[in-house]
């Protein structure tokens, strides 16, 4: 079938661009010396513009529709067809100038809240996000939706979610996390939270960090672990991914648990098929799911009693005697703390999903325009009071602590949660085909775990869309009780709670 | 002039393509994780494909012709029209297909090389460079030539140099370079040279080698040092220039000194004028420049006596005591030793360029039919005999030492010794201009002399050529009798000669 391979071809094109500017980025964040920002910044505008133009070509377009109609394509060769179509549709809505301009702001928008955070002005990052804000408003009008334009934003990230379908999924997080949490603030058993801020040097944390993330098989030979402010993954083809970390000489676990997060999103990277790589075929389905990995080995595995049961050992001798007093018991505990505080990314499992939660109520009232970017700051705090109780006492611990809005990823954010309730369903039908889980986690017999995860998931690339993937891996369509329901066990018998 | 504004528009794109490909070039060499390398490669032929697609499409042919014709462009613009118009002329005389050829028989010949050389077998590595010898035959009839074919090959490396010109540059160091040498190894004097084998560690290497390269002007908040197998300097933009080394550990000064080396090519990288970044205005003019910029920071400064009144201080407190015992003039000497060697890069300022002549004068022989690929080994090693005195124990230090021939490079070599001519007729300038120019070495004002470089070479990118270009910063076209001029001054004190 000439017409598919013609097109195949293009399409492989247009993912090896993309792989490029991945590569880009991660150096972007990784190595470029400062001064670089803003050529680099052009640089990936040109990378864009290439690539939006061969993805909106008219030959493409053709290609797509004959195929679209055709018969006796193979489910790999119609998910490929399917999903570049869905692509084609909405990039062809989108002028290039105004793909250009969005790229421009991206970078320009990360070089000045990197800038504007450490000294607390919203004032300097204020226009950025005006300008990301408006951008994406013209974006979203330009793709189209039927009920919220917040729909075609959050579209790019998890393909065929809705404002809607993510409100149904978070209900039981409102209903039931949050009486959960209240719980949890009412018992009087408390973890020893100072275990979690014994020093230890970045050499040991990153040693140790490489250790657990090599156990549950990240190849090494195909990727890496660098520091960057933020951590994150990004691979540019299945043998080369990589990931990085930041080390807090006195906080060893958060770097631990960033390592096993992000090695979570290089197992995904490094599972995809090579045979498919550059089609969508051979690409994450969403972002939603790629979480759900990375939240699955951090959280589900990384914080489970098993994995310290075989962990802890290791973290006494790497701690050469600094820890020798700590109990298996008190050490769960403290990595299980459930405490509201200001900064997402060092929140535990219940409360980060609050911090979700008010990030995706904010967004949705700013790009229906009703907040404007000025008043942010207070209706960041007053949420921050509604749904945690906490006052933050500055916009860098508060509206402006992550680099979302900088780079302008409006829709972003609820892909996080969505990713913590698919976890908790698939750890859910883990623990059904595979019933003795926690020895295996407990011997780091990881393989089989790994291999159900290849599977069902990494194997099936954008096979299916993220809903119909979660349902032919579990058997039930997504939704948000499963992780309520790992919640309240875990964190009932951590706390003694007598929940009804 | 809307015809010139779409004409440098496609140049920046073209120039901007073959800067992310400078990126992923570093990145291979110096992060991408083993496994890595098979998409790699394709990545970067797909790169290359484009940029040759953009750099030879009619289009871009057409604006060519008219702009040649056009009055009214100022000399900027007339330099950008000259060289792309050269570049486009070259390029669309080679067929695809034999672009191709090249691209797979670059690096199938690395491969085969990188496999043969360890191993010493010469008869597996010969049918490459047949291989290379044949297509770069073909390239040059193609490209066509007045006098000798050579001449088309070394145009792509220092654009209007022929085989003649070097002919006659390189002909002091024939004449008057060898009883140089021979005089050097019949004196009785030499230098210790075990003060170049005391051990230090990368760390202190590395805190040393950046702390001559900042001195000398290099910016490391817009360029890196790294560690690759081989040294080198790439740049994307003079806002991002990227230098590597290698340590090892028993020859501190070998590290150093391919600092100052890669940091003489990246001040010149840095130097380039940002406005007309991306087209050949703003980009360097030849390797032979590139190099004398490298040469005239790793010896003209970095092996001078001044630099070393400044410098020894300094590496003895690096070395924390072991270095203390060793006197000035002892180091100077020893940095400036002459010895007769297999292996080029190890080579010093005179025996260097003898490593040059043989592989130049080989490439002619081998491009012109004189010579078969079979004979090459015993030719090699008769003209080590003739020109070093030294037998080549095998091919692996022999004929097979460099990998510039199994991708193809005949052509590229000489160009290393024009650098140390270039180099030596611009210090004999800059001597002149700046009286006191040891004072402001050992003061480690350097600012001077980086201005004086800047002005005349950096910021001319690509307004001139070479021989025009070195003609305008020192006042003579360039010529060899500078370099061998310095070298008897240097040496015949060095090793107290009497030279007629």
């Amino acid at each position: 079938m000439k017409l598919y391979d013609q097109f195949i071809e293009r399409t492989r094109k247009i993912g090896m661009l993309r792989a490029i500017g991945g590569t880009l980025g991660w150096d972007m964040k990784t190595q470029m010396p400062p001064k670089g920002a803003e050529a680099r910044g052009e640089q990936m505008a040109l990378l864009s513009g290439l690539i939006h133009e061969m993805a909106t070509c008219p030959e493409l377009g053709d290609a797509l529709k004959k195929l679209s109609e055709a018969d006796g394509l193979n489910p790999d060769q119609a998910a490929n067809v399917r999903e570049m179509s869905r692509m084609y549709d909405r990039a062809a809505k989108l002028p290039k100038s105004l793909i250009e301009e969005k790229t421009r702001a991206r970078a320009e928008g990360q070089t000045i809240w990197k800038d504007a955070r450490p000294k607390n002005d919203f004032a300097a990052f204020a226009p950025c996000l005006k300008r990301n804000v408006k951008l994406q408003r013209e974006t979203a009008e330009l793709l189209g939706y039927d009920d919220n334009p917040y729909d075609a934003l959050l579209d790019a990230y998890e393909p065929n979610a809705t404002n809607a379908s993510t409100n149904a999924m978070f209900d039981p997080i409102r209903k039931e996390a949050k009486p959960l949490l209240d719980a949890i603030l009412g018992s009087s058993v408390r973890p020893d939270e100072s275990l979690l801020t014994r020093p230890l040097s970045p050499r040991k944390q990153r040693r140790f960090g490489i250790l657990a993330a090599k156990e549950i098989g990240f190849d090494f030979e195909a990727g890496r672990l660098d520091v960057s402010a933020h951590p994150f993954c990004s691979g540019s083809h299945p043998n080369d991914v990589r990931m990085t970390t930041r080390y807090d000489v006195n906080y060893p676990l958060s770097s631990f648990f960033a390592v096993l997060h992000e090695a979570g999103h290089g197992l995904y990277g490094q599972g995809l098929l090579t045979e498919h790589i550059y089609t969508p075929r051979g690409r994450s389905v969403s972002l939603g799911v790629h979480e759900s990995q990375s939240r699955f080995w951090e959280n589900s595995v990384g914080r489970s009693r098993p994995f310290w049961k075989r962990y802890l050992p290791k973290l006494k001798k790497a701690y050469g005697g600094a820890f020798d007093d700590v109990s298996l018991d008190d050490f769960y505990f403290a990595v299980n703390r459930a405490t509201p505080g200001l900064i997402r990314v060092e929140a535990d499992e219940i409360t980060y999903n609050f911090h979700i939660l008010l990030r995706f109520e904010l967004e949705n009232e700013m790009i229906n325009g009703r907040i404007e970017v000025d008043d942010l700051p207070s209706a960041w705090n007053a949420k921050m009071r509604g749904y945690l109780g906490i006052d933050p006492p500055n916009d860098a611990m508060g509206v402006m602590q992550d680099i979302h809005w900088a780079f302008g990823g409006i829709g972003y954010f609820p892909t996080y949660t969505l990713g913590n309730l698919y976890a908790a369903q698939l750890l859910w039908k883990i623990r059904q085909d595979i019933p003795d889980l926690d020895d295996e986690i407990e011997r780091g017999n990881f393989a089989g775990i790994l291999e159900w995860l290849r599977e069902r998931i990494h194997r099936q690339g954008m096979l299916y869309s993220s809903a119909e993937l979660i349902k032919r891996a579990t058997g039930e369509p997504p939704n948000g009780s499963y992780f309520v329901h790992y919640l309240r066990e875990k964190y009932g018998s951590l706390y003694r709670l007598s929940l009804s």
